[in-house]
């Protein structure tokens, strides 16, 4: 089918070259024209503004968004309910707040636009090849419309329809809250095998527990690549930054009230591993010589 | 090769059957005759004691442990030091804390006798099927020795010689805090999503997490397994049982000043689970109540 | 000074009592007549609504809403804001979230109202005999206006101008973030002595603690108070409940991006105790059945 | 009463003259002459050595030691249990592991001699002016001798016999998992007020927490004077130590299979604060570079 392409950063540009190979009509627009070019060299054609995108395209039109979530992805999807017709396919691919999809949603529907809030995960290699997607829209009968799309870049059983719009980056949220928590705890496991007495080769083991663990999986075959470039990682500092989707898990839970000590525990050893300097800091070293005349660090 | 198995309990006799599928012979014992007469069903020659089973061994003998951990290792190690003879082979393949083991390896080498501390992964099923294997012990050359064991019996690349006696099980225990961690951060995202305003089905959910998305592995794959029999898992209780090496895991890390927050936050939100009635919550209603006259929930 | 109270409750009666015993003239309102006896018996002079309230003080009037946080407060907020005449006094002297108090002071801002966002602590005997006040409004100048009220409720220094509207049920709010952490803490410390080899009496230890000791304070005292009628607490159950300033702590501090984990653990500890069955607890007990054969508890 | 005290540093030399000024009599010693020249300078008689403190002391004798826990209070130990006699009485001041302090008790009491461990708190000023003990020993009966001392250098009520040797110092150790907790939400509280949009005054705010709310107490105390010198504590650097107590508290609450998130979390808070390059953190950066290309930040 005929798809126009949004924003062609690391993820969208590889998604074009993934729908390209799989038999559709890409037309890719992107504020910078260099990227605008390479989607060209890919074989889809290019656009120079989102309404000469729009005009490049056959009813019922299908509008992929990939641009960052906030301000970018609300201005796209602005243009676009005023540019798309009553019929037309609109999808955020991106990592938008579901709450942020929803109103999207509402908008789009107004003009009779379909909207789709699609959660993408499997990394950069996973949109070029084989991705996997979550995707909530306003009816599983719409979404039929979408899944040849699907059908041919996901992986094998890699994408699912969720229901209502806001459900796919819904959940697509919660899977990375997930994987906060899974990388958290694989993160200090080897921490503790580091600080351990024994001289454990850090690629061996995540090797051997890819091969008929119970902790196997991509996580770890990533570890043991990462490994296997430098075993103790050296060059790399032990600074976790993070995007959103963990700390928008953590917020959802409590506004559920659903403890989630795992995945918060991981959220919050990435801030701490962005300061050595904290407020807290400060004020439990100032307390402790407060009573106990212990040595403070001074800042330089 | 020939082995002699103490201990045919799930984990042990599975292991029978892998051993004897992959051309071992294994003469097996355990303190219940049941056990040992579904062993010889399944075509390995029976013993009716430790005695028994070292002298139906050709020498250098190879005898695996796979009893539980305490008390019913530390007896079988010490009978196994004094029944075996110098340049035998004793493996303990069960879930011992790793400072036992290198007891053990002690206690073994003082005899000449070659000790293995052997960290058995991948369930009842890669027990019978094709497991996982991490084998502290005194040398990589004498590790050669049981190399075709594992070969066999071990899931392809599942088996890894980690160095010094301790040294595999102190892995083991290592890979069951991750796997502590990965389940808590799983349960929380699958708690996240039945308490949201969407309607999720969770089998569903956890089959497209297994195609392509970053938290992809085989504890997805089993929890997919388990939403298919019954999608709200409402026969079971939300009690979450734990047999020890996570706990160590954090207790070494404390050793070692090693931080492992997300961890440790999986295995207090399993002791959580296992009360309602904890002293830390009657003194903090105790206190609610003392300053604000909050009502307290009373014991029926 | 004349202050209409509006909200006769536990904390609001007292209030009363204290106003009135310093010296201050009272107008009392609730929607249960048998609250008005109670404050009218206590030397207030009644009124029959917020109208006939608002009709019996003198100009400038001071009115202190204490009824609870969230829609009873916005009616009565409201109610006012027509009620009362420009230069008037507005105090909200509950629990309510600091926007809620923000956008309340907008409202009475529009009409000339002087809007006073007011937290208090200490408890019903701090209402009653000597309170603890921290006071956003729209100056420190109308703040003035307002001291002598204060300076007789309050406890010697213990109220506090804290800046503009919102300030005063921000700080509360981390007050009792900070109370939250400090109750978990003693909670904890207590299981940890009842757990322990061996045979504290608690109240005891609570006393000499109050004496000296770094962690003297209050909650100290409180505890001190509670295991003097019973060192076990063996009638009270373990479930701690919560109104919602600790979440709402922690729901700051992830949009600051700060970390609170001491703040959170005493948080989820708390909602881990109103339940023995989550849903995270399912699936953690299912997947270790599904991948070693562990026996799950059933539901009953 | 007569003590002899071993060991001058800041606690032990402040104890000695709070032991003075209330009418005891102190023989003095410490490796350090200069700190035996502070003790008799404040009323003490100096001794040169172990032995020669023993020397000057009348049967039966008391000896305080108060040296750093572990090899210093062990060495201390064992020369005191070979020159003392069966009746006298020997007392550990510091901050000894209570399972070392059962051990030293087993010394002593084969020799006769009545070991008592006490745990002191209060800081610096407490042990100068009237500090806070929590004493193990053989019995209450033995307890009496010690009771004219301590009533006269504690705080008043300030002093409690705890049950057999090593409740004191258990006791202790759970005092300070408290403190770590307690001062871990007081940090976190003052963070969340640092970074939020309003603007307070950090030592006004603790000073009207400290006169009426429900969280002051003698930490509050301290913040309020720490603020005093630096509303914004600008020359302290966020780096939290910890001395030891902390981690044994989470320690034996393991052994208890007790839950204690709100002190582990300030363990591992402080923890985080001593690096900003944990093996945790390179782990999950690396973990995100591997798919979803996220730029990691690299050693300088």
């Amino acid at each position: 089918m005929q798809i126009g392409m949004i924003g062609l950063g690391k993820m969208g540009l590889n998604l074009v070259k993934n729908m390209i190979r799989n038999g559709n009509e890409v037309v890719a627009f992107d504020l910078n024209p260099e990227s605008v070019e390479l989607a060209v060299a890919a074989g889809a054609t290019g656009a120079t503004s989102n309404a000469d995108l729009v005009s490049k395209l056959n009813g019922p039109r299908t509008v992929w968004i990939m641009v960052p979530a906030g301000a970018p992805t609300d201005s796209t999807v602005s243009d676009m309910v005023s540019l798309l017709s009553e019929g037309d396919y609109l999808i955020d691919g991106g990592n938008s707040f579901y709450e942020d999809s929803i109103r999207h949603g509402k908008l789009a529907a107004e003009e009779g636009i379909n909207f789709f809030d699609c959660g993408t995960s499997g990394g950069m290699n996973g949109a070029l090849n084989a991705g996997n997607f979550m995707i909530g829209g306003p009816s599983a009968e719409k979404f039929e419309h979408l899944k040849p799309l699907y059908e041919g870049i996901a992986e094998k059983d890699g994408y699912l329809y969720t229901g209502k719009v806001g459900s796919g980056h819904f959940l697509k949220m919660v899977h990375n809250g997930i994987e906060y928590g899974m990388m958290g705890a694989i993160g200090e496991g080897f921490d503790v095998l580091e600080n351990s007495q024994f001289d454990y080769n850090n690629e061996a083991v995540a090797k051997v527990w890819n091969h008929g663990s119970v902790v196997r999986g991509w996580l770890m075959e990533l570890a043991e690549e990462a490994f296997s470039k430098d075993d103790k990682l050296s060059a790399i500092a032990g600074v976790m930054h993070s995007s959103g989707e963990g700390k928008w898990t953590v917020q959802e839970a409590l506004k559920e009230n659903v403890a989630t000590p795992v995945i918060t525990a991981s959220l919050y050893e990435r801030y701490a591993s962005m300061t050595d300097d904290s407020f807290t800091g400060k004020v439990v070293s100032a307390l402790r010589n407060g009573f106990g005349g212990h040595a403070m660090d001074m800042k330089k």
